[in-house]
């Protein structure tokens, strides 16, 4: 098993970069704190003997040699977090990864397959969207370009920020053939809670849609506009979102707007121009794609309606997707061998296992959210269940390079 | 009659200090632009021969002598703008008070009672909140602590502001004794325009409340979390806004959401926390003060379906109020004298007349707004119309500095 200690040294360490009030970590993807995580971060893996390598789209990979050069096991998820997010999101799974590998090297442990320990840049999508740019890019979903192109809220280029805080690499230096890829993560939602289950075999992830939306009414004086002459924008977007609560959100669908702003912004104007996001969700990708087509057309009608203007702009789709049932059978036996409760489960939230998937064998591993949370300062996964993924992982790691 | 070509060539360089694209200036309060454009005003009263003199709260005041030292006849407006605002709104009423004063030296008149102009600090309200901080400060309406402590979206003060741009004087500067003040400003609505006249003699303006609403509901990640474990705090401001668009807005009530934001603002995240404004406005004060107890209750109400926290800040209340009998009756009187045609109407928008109307004997003129716009770029007035409001404001001051 792994080394308790070690491990919540590294993860109460890794707490201090970017730390907000609240407990949590603000430590968008390219940011000074990135970099400063980064920094900690590569200075660990060399500690623990690991060949580190960085991509064209600064993705990490840190090896660790195995008895034959064949394919390796991969294990890993990201180190960035959302702008007021918490310790464990992505962070978790990187850092167990590494705990992995220094257990390997505590016991003199030589795997058959080489191991190699991956943080994949800009997961959260909260700084530069869409999410997932990092492992998307890897995969073919995204090219380089439109990698390089993405821009944050104040129009600064993901290449331009990758180049500033010195993690630019080779496209050579990407992911290459794996026997099999790996990544723990934390739950982000309420049943493995629920069930009080340790660990979560997770079978797939949902499918999702993001659409940007501006409408453009007409700005005017509070004052003298009569209700009948205003095109009022964030009315109109009100009217909207209450339909999308309404009509499109139901158990199996979620809908989201996260995001939200009015122009001019004050409080004496009827504001003339709105935008806001929509996140759409459902493990039914048909109910999915209507729940998506039906929300473009509320936009449109309740627009029209009210004689206000509309862009819509589709920022990312991805589809449902199954991970490799062999890998999901070795971490259950991994859990039940370690005297673990476990439950099969499907992911709510998109991973960088979801892109990793398109090029080989592929699972997650969850351990639970306390109530559920996530992207929240207050986010916790409680030590206990640290411990048991962590052991889950370690064993499954063993087993799958073996095979 | 008063001199276009200098009056039109002071507009055009007053439209030089703040240009944003589309015609439009944003010169908040307080702000570099506004030191600018203060600067520019102060040169040219004195090049018009005026005592200028500054008060604690940065209220500019540019005196004439006149033959007797009576009470003096005052005009004024406000030279800051909305964040993007347009060319005419309070700038008008500053610069063809200027005018007023150039034309009496042109022609070599000396006036029975002194003239005042007056230059208030932050009448929009844009950059601190609530407006009319300057004119509702010497009217009694708020004190100085609390018009020194107002912060901006950035947490910077009104005094530290005022002190940085150099335009803190003295309190004993403030507003004195006055026969009578008049404000010449843009209508900023649809009626003259409509109705075809050249001048509004207005004869009071409507009652204003502005309600500050912080919802506080719970963040999450929007994917894996059930739409019926959410308390989210954006979708019951919809709800909120719906409401009060649909049971408190009628065509004697308008209601206007102006200001919005949520946290954390990530399109990922279940909205935590929504701001947002409400200004409700009517020219019946029991309808408005009924409208704004519903308004409360609807948000009480809507927070409480949906166990979201809500807390409310009362920013600002005006009861309706009307001018002095006296004052609408000369300006429509010079209206018809100099062959305008003119039309009594209420004020749908604050002015620093209201206030000063606690003072003193008060009134305003209005000129037309193409298409009624204000507190937009595109704001208009027509120069023919510009024109029938300086001699109106040039006559209405002859007749009032000798009673
Ligand atoms: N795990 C996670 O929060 N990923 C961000 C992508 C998403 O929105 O699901
Ligand atoms: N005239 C004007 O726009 N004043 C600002 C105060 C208000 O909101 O009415």
């Amino acid at each position: 098993t792994i080394n308790e200690e070690r491990l919540f040294r590294m993860l109460s360490k890794s707490s201090e970069t970017g730390t907000i009030p609240g407990n949590g970590l603000s430590r968008l993807a390219l940011s000074d704190q990135d970099q400063e995580m980064r920094n900690i971060y590569k200075e660990w893996c060399e500690e623990a003997g690991l060949m580190l390598r960085i991509d064209d789209l600064g993705n990490m990979y840190a090896r660790r040699a195995g008895k034959n050069n064949l394919p390796p096991v991969v294990v890993g998820s990201h180190l960035d977090t959302q702008p007021a997010g918490g310790r464990f999101d992505g962070i978790l799974g990187v850092l167990l990864a590494l705990e992995v590998v220094q257990t390997l090297n505590d016991n003199g442990i030589e795997t058959e397959r080489p191991l190699e320990i991956v943080n994949f840049t800009n997961e959260e999508g909260a700084r530069f969207e869409p999410p997932m740019l990092g492992s998307g890019g890897i995969a073919g979903v995204f090219d380089q370009a439109y990698v390089y192109s993405r821009k944050d809220a104040d129009g600064f280029s993901f290449l331009e920020e990758l180049e500033r805080i010195g993690y630019k690499g080779e496209a050579g230096n990407r992911l290459g053939d794996f026997h099999s890829f790996l990544e723990l993560h934390i739950e982000q939602g309420p049943i493995l809670e629920d069930e009080d289950k340790q660990i979560g075999v997770v079978e797939g992830v949902q499918g999702i849609n993001w659409l940007e939306v501006t409408l453009k009414g007409e700005a005017d004086h509070a004052g003298p506009t009569p209700m009948h002459l205003r095109k009022d924008a964030l009315m109109a977007a009100a009217e909207i979102m209450n339909q999308l609560e309404k009509n499109i959100a139901t158990t199996d669908i979620t809908v989201t707007v996260g995001k939200i702003s009015v122009s001019p912004n004050s409080v004496n104007c009827v504001p003339g121009e709105a935008h806001f996001t929509v996140d759409i969700r459902s493990a039914n990708d048909k109910l999915r794609k209507e729940a998506f087509e039906e929300t473009k057309k509320t936009i449109r009608r309740v627009s029209e309606d009210r004689e206000v203007g509309v862009e819509m702009t589709e920022l990312w789709e991805t589809e449902k997707i199954d991970f490799d049932s062999n890998i999901t059978e070795v971490i259950e036996n991994s859990a039940t061998e370690l005297g673990y409760s476990s439950k099969r489960i499907l992911s709510g939230a998109g991973h960088d296992a979801k892109y990793v998937n398109n090029l080989g064998p592929t699972a997650m591993i969850f351990v639970p959210s306390v109530n559920g949370k996530s992207h929240v300062p207050s986010e916790l996964t409680l030590d206990r269940d640290i411990v048991s993924g962590a052991n889950t992982l370690y064993h499954t790691v063993l087993t799958l390079s073996k095979e």
